[in-house]
């Protein structure tokens, strides 16, 4: 699988930084993860691909639990969906799903953080490993 | 307003330490707050005072946004409630209320960054002061 997460805005803390770099490292073995910070939305649109399965995620999207979150990832997989692209935007673009990690207005690094952590959780229950913290 | 956040486990990741003691310091200016890492919930219960308000948090508690977060706080601190205690974890115990920041399991780490994170932002909204990331 190949995930791309683009946020809007730099990430400047440099704790979150730090823990995206850490669970990037950590998801390595289990897929290709990156993550984008973008100037506005255009800048991020005119980068996806036809084929990408597109997630928007905001307050306003359905929320998800980690297992949940891990079966979407398998299902995904298995389908012909390898290649996934994660934006993290308030507007309302065209997307194949629309999901949300909480009612709570996250950061852009927030996100950042709870989104890889989230997807290293996901692989983790799908190879029935225990969740290292 | 004095808040108490109880966690069980010890936070290793040094990022998210990294992030809680940038909240706990910018919060600073707004009330007192203080992590406990306890070793079980036994350990945790019998450190609350009888007038604190107790607020459960874990995924199965009613989720909030951030808004709601900080009209709940304002609230608290204006009918008589200035210490509160907030406890993460998955079992049910007596509580004034039964919160959830994410239907996502989140680590012990990664909940303690959400939630300072979190009390910082109803800062400045009740503030109306621009939330800085």
């Amino acid at each position: 699988m190949n995930f791309k997460i683009y946020v809007i805005g730099k990430i400047t803390s440099k704790s979150h930084k730090a823990a995206i770099a850490e669970y990037e490292k950590r998801l390595s073995r289990y897929c290709k993860i990156k993550l984008f910070q973008e100037k506005d939305l255009a800048s991020i649109t005119k980068k996806l691909s036809d084929k990408t399965y597109v997630v928007l995620m905001n307050e306003g999207g359905k929320s998800l639990s980690s297992e949940a979150l891990s079966e979407k990832i398998n299902t995904l997989g298995v389908t012909g969906h390898p290649d996934i692209s994660i934006i993290y935007s308030e507007a309302s673009i065209p997307c194949d799903e629309h999901l949300s990690l909480s009612n709570l207005e996250l950061s852009t690094g927030l996100f950042s953080t709870v989104i890889f952590e989230q997807i290293y959780r996901a692989y983790r229950i799908l190879n029935n490993e225990p969740y290292h913290k």
